[in-house]
């Protein structure tokens, strides 16, 4: 079994209503058990999920962790978008967002905003998003995919960030191995995959942040079962690190 | 440019000695520009990294770290391969490599082991292990590849584990775009994408922990520059939750 990430290409500019859907089927022709990966950048605008930073009026609290060097305006935006602070380190803000995910500025990004003074925030339900996408590109082709919303995380203890799933529709996220045994008869007591994060970062691997690249299909897996990226979320009582 | 994941299939038992190289020729034709990932296991295996339970004599310190439930000669062998230990809970020891990697166990793992009673330990340097395996490649085919050494992590926060590089040899494992810009001028001021540890990742979507696929072979990225997999540890000064 082969698989294969094959960037989508051809994209133009996203604007809030855009049918991302519709582009998709437009420059790919999609098989049953592809698996669309989309940026969550481009699913955001798509959604309207963009602020202007001269539109937001900082607390006295985003001023303060604001300092002198960072835009205290856009700490602000990171503070809406977070249910907790983890840490902060000059404008590094590290926050766990509504949807139980941590990462730098709680996903709110300038990079890739469709115009310079604009912030892209998360999708406010990215399981839903990338439903509603799969459920429109059903219509479309009459293909069962399995869609996947992405961002770039960083890391404690490790340089660099991967792409992971912030939204999922279509696959089972976590591919459950315990119970199962080795090649060798041992059986593997703890062993569960986060596939959905292994497939969004091999779609990254051919959309490279500078280009125009916002997504990727990749066929050849075998999809199974059903879940929410919120399943990769490690509840806080199994958590040595919350 | 599509990227293609072909799984490293037909792979003998490996022992002490084993040419890993040549079993990777054997089963696969290789072309300039491939990266062959190989799950350490075989890697540690063919190195004799392996020691067996009942020739670890536990330290007290490793009783007390059992407790009822543990193997004191397990968390023995973390320990002796540990620099550090950041949390305990039950059996579950999260700890720091002398290659400077946190993960669980560091690195020592009683699944796809040899034999029952075995454990396989990370290999003593996992980038000279890429580098001559590599080396070996280059010799047996006039091909010019990298090689990743990988293994599977677990993150904070999210659950599962994901497929990480621990040993590289042949491409620069962080992607630095700092000072590039996007496609609308922004500058992309922090951004370094951890290719290695993605491509150890979608490696491990054809590997499977259950078959019998020690490994991948990723075709169509571009290959730029050099570098350790230590580039990947993120540096103490740097790191917000050491």
């Amino acid at each position: 079994m082969t698989v294969t990430i094959a960037p989508l290409a051809g994209f133009p500019e996203v604007e809030p209503g855009t049918d991302l859907a519709e582009l998709v089927v437009q420059t790919h022709s999609l098989e049953d058990g592809d698996v669309v990966v989309l940026a969550h950048k481009v699913v955001s605008k798509a959604e309207g999920r963009v602020v202007r930073l001269d539109e937001i009026e900082p607390s006295e609290h985003a001023r303060e962790l604001a300092g002198s060097d960072g835009d205290a305006r856009h700490i602000e935006a990171v503070l809406r978008e977070s249910v907790r602070i983890l840490r902060v380190r000059g404008p590094l803000v590290i926050a766990e967002t509504r949807h139980g995910f941590v990462c730098a500025s709680a996903g709110v990004d300038a990079s890739n905003a469709p115009e310079a003074g604009t912030l892209v925030l998360l999708p406010l339900d990215p399981d839903a998003s990338a439903r509603a996408i799969r459920e429109r590109l059903r219509e479309l082709t009459g293909r069962t995919v399995a869609v996947i919303v992405s961002d770039s995380f960083g890391r404690p203890w490790r340089q660099g960030t991967t792409d992971v799933a912030v939204g999922v529709a279509g696959l089972a996220p976590l591919l459950d191995l315990r119970g199962k045994r080795d090649a060798a008869g041992y059986e593997l007591r703890s062993t569960e995959i986060a596939v959905a994060d292994e497939i969004a970062g091999a779609a990254e691997l051919v959309m490279g942040k500078t280009s125009s690249v916002p997504g990727a299909v990749v066929r050849g897996l075998t999809l199974e079962g059903e879940g929410s990226a919120r399943d990769l979320v490690m509840p806080p009582g199994r958590d040595l690190f919350r």
